[in-house]
């Protein structure tokens, strides 16, 4: 049972955008058991919108058309989808009491482009009636297309919410698919390639993929089957399986990002935290301040990006400084005991290292980066190596440091300096 | 003139990897001033692979086809393209040469899966005769096909290297074709397509486009011409005219992301700042540090999440805080000026704001944010209400301060408190 993915938007094939929308839906639809045979991107341009659609009608079971539902005037999928299927543009009354609902909630006025959104082809069905994000479905020569908008959060939502379970349940012969990833971080392609190899054939049915997506692996494990129960158990199988390879890499199983997982394991213990950051900016602090809820937890931290600050905010002391560099396990610890005396937190966690790109040294060449950690009269502190990007090593940085909370509240024995 | 860029592979149709290649084609190819028609992107699989093919030779003039040519079992490309175009598989002593030589400077063995890639669909030429990227290229019914590996530094450097400059010099009529982008911030987009209405039909063959990028927008000006001159001269007046409408929202002509058109400013006034975060938590900071070199004018900050830092760290008064509330323009103000004195720097940027989806209140709703800013004796604020979810919120307001010291440099009349 395949279908394909058609992207629109002159940014796309002018290559001033990758194609994210596509590979996304591919991703989705391939875990969610379903083939894609062809993704296809082309410019806001009549002739080639509906020579691919006219093809894809043809040839497939289920299309995906994301782009061109905007309110501008590069905006002209619905006008280009109308002409090529003969279907007239007609006013879709709940689309248009959204965007009144919208205008008024923000009170702007309604324009002509805004109004444009709420014309559709003759026949479409809106695919979110009670939210803001729009998109619509019509069925051609039995064909089901869906047609979401550009913007990739809003691709991604009615994806996940209304289009995949739609497709799932009409097209599956089996009845109950289900799909869970594992967000597995410190382990490298080659590593996971290996696990995989190891547990080819002996997880039975259940399909086993693995995407990374940088700087976290994710590792899916998907099966269709004929009951709840039967697919639950075999799932469950197969997770156990590989958290035994692999489990102290896991973070979540689920959707959850590393800092939901800190956040929620410092909720679960009743504990608070500061941060003190050197080469990650803030970074740290940010994404834990993404999560909804975190002044539970989060006190606030010291960006120190001088020595200066070091010294006069976090009670590092000179002498260490001098003796051992700023890049340095002792100051690591000094900074990770100076923020949780400061804001007075349970925790106190430091990152300081080499961004790069310059900075580097034969001794702590760029990527160097210490990361500690100060829990009462304990410090831990250890040193690691990162590659890539000046972004990537401040990502990994980030990443690793909240791993280490996650670690250390879950007692983990291979934490360096436990 | 126009072509298309067809990408191979599994990986790309199930969704685990980005299509690199087909968005690297089609940006190199643009910029040289060719149009690419679509990207398709297929399986590993004969099917999908010829018929693509055949469509491409008879609409285009010109074909990039990239994966599938390496020494794997999946390296199927050479097979589909000899059974698709009729063409047997020959062997080429060019490259079996340069196979040969390259297994003999590593000290391994020749196998048949590397002999297989020298064997090419007949009336194929190799790319790169001197080279260990492999490639070659053929001509069918007038259309050029050029087939280039999957590796991405391999496929870059083929395109770069052999395919622009050949189909440049083939198809060009008009020889020049520049491109140039103005990032904007705090314009919407109907605000945005008001304006395109308004220069419509005056700007002769340059095309506008915008797209947004969130929360920014940007404006493409694009135009292809008999010479640099003049392209330059009339992309100039496009320019031109669109400053004069919406020129103080424009933070950059170009690529530059704010933190590095802020980190400019700051280098070229010699200029010092620290931040005072609240609810964006860290992102100033760790956005200002992306850029490489932002030692030099970045001292670091400090994340006062919780009322007690800011009066301990930012000595923020606690009858300010009693009497506005953390979420004001007197508090905001306030840290501004705390941690430019901590950290003695020029400037002292700050935020307070409620970041949702809870803690709001009637008097101060989810997305209402104050931004400080301290200069000497001058201390500036502004309120400001954003929209969308918490990380929405977030980079929004992160944003707005930035683009405050963007235009306290710019010495611009609109900021507020000026």
């Amino acid at each position: 049972m395949h279908g394909e993915i058609i992207t629109i938007g002159n940014e796309l094939t002018s290559g001033r955008t990758l194609d994210l929308n596509g590979g996304y839906a591919a991703g989705r639809l391939t875990a969610a058991g379903l083939r894609v045979s062809r993704i296809t991107s082309v410019g806001d341009n009549y002739e080639m919108v509906s020579e691919a659609l006219a093809r894809a009608v043809e040839t497939s079971r289920f299309v995906i058309v994301t782009g061109g539902l905007g309110s501008t005037e590069d905006d002209l999928t619905s006008e280009f989808v109308a002409e090529a299927l003969k279907r007239p543009l007609c006013l879709d009354g709940e689309m248009f009491d959204l965007i009144k609902k919208y205008v008024e909630s923000r009170d702007i006025e309604m324009t002509p482009s805004l109004e444009k959104m709420a014309w559709m082809p003759d026949g479409s069905r809106i695919l979110n009636p009670k939210g803001t994000a729009c998109g619509f479905r019509l069925v051609e020569k039995g064909v089901r297309l869906y047609f979401l908008p550009g913007v990739p959060d809003q691709m991604r939502y009615l994806m996940d919410v209304f289009v995949i379970p739609e497709i799932v349940s009409l097209y599956n012969t089996l009845p109950v698919m289900r799909q869970r990833i594992m967000r597995a971080y410190g382990l490298n392609e080659p590593a996971v390639a290996e696990v995989l190899k190891i547990l080819k054939g002996k997880t039975g049915q259940v399909v086993l993929g693995f995407y990374p997506s940088y700087p976290e692996v994710h590792i899916t494990i998907s099966l269709r089957g004929e009951s709840e129960a039967v697919v639950t158990q075999e799932l469950d199988r197969a997770q156990e399986d590989i958290l035994k390879l692999v489990g102290h890499h896991v973070f979540a199983i689920g959707n959850e990002e590393m800092e939901e997982v800190v956040g929620q394991r410092l909720l679960e213990k009743g504990m608070t935290i500061s941060v003190a950051e050197s080469c990650t900016g803030g970074q740290i602090g940010h994404r834990l301040t993404n999560v909804s809820g975190s002044s539970e937890y989060f006190q606030g931290g010291v960006v120190a990006y001088g020595n200066r600050s070091k010294v006069d905010l976090l009670a590092v002391s000179g002498g260490t400084l001098e003796r051992y560099g700023a890049v340095s396990g002792p100051v690591a610890q000094e900074m990770a005991k100076g923020v949780r005396g400061r804001f007075g937190t349970d925790l106190g966690l430091s990152v300081t290292g080499v961004a790069g790109p310059t900075g580097g040294t034969p001794q702590k060449p760029v990527g160097t980066v210490h990361v500690g950690l100060a829990h009462g009269a304990r410090v831990l502190s250890g040193q690691y190596r990162f590659w890539g990007s000046r972004i990537q090593v401040k990502h990994q940085s980030a990443t690793m440091a909240l791993d280490w909370v996650r670690r250390y509240l879950n007692g983990d024995p291979f934490l360096p300096g436990i």
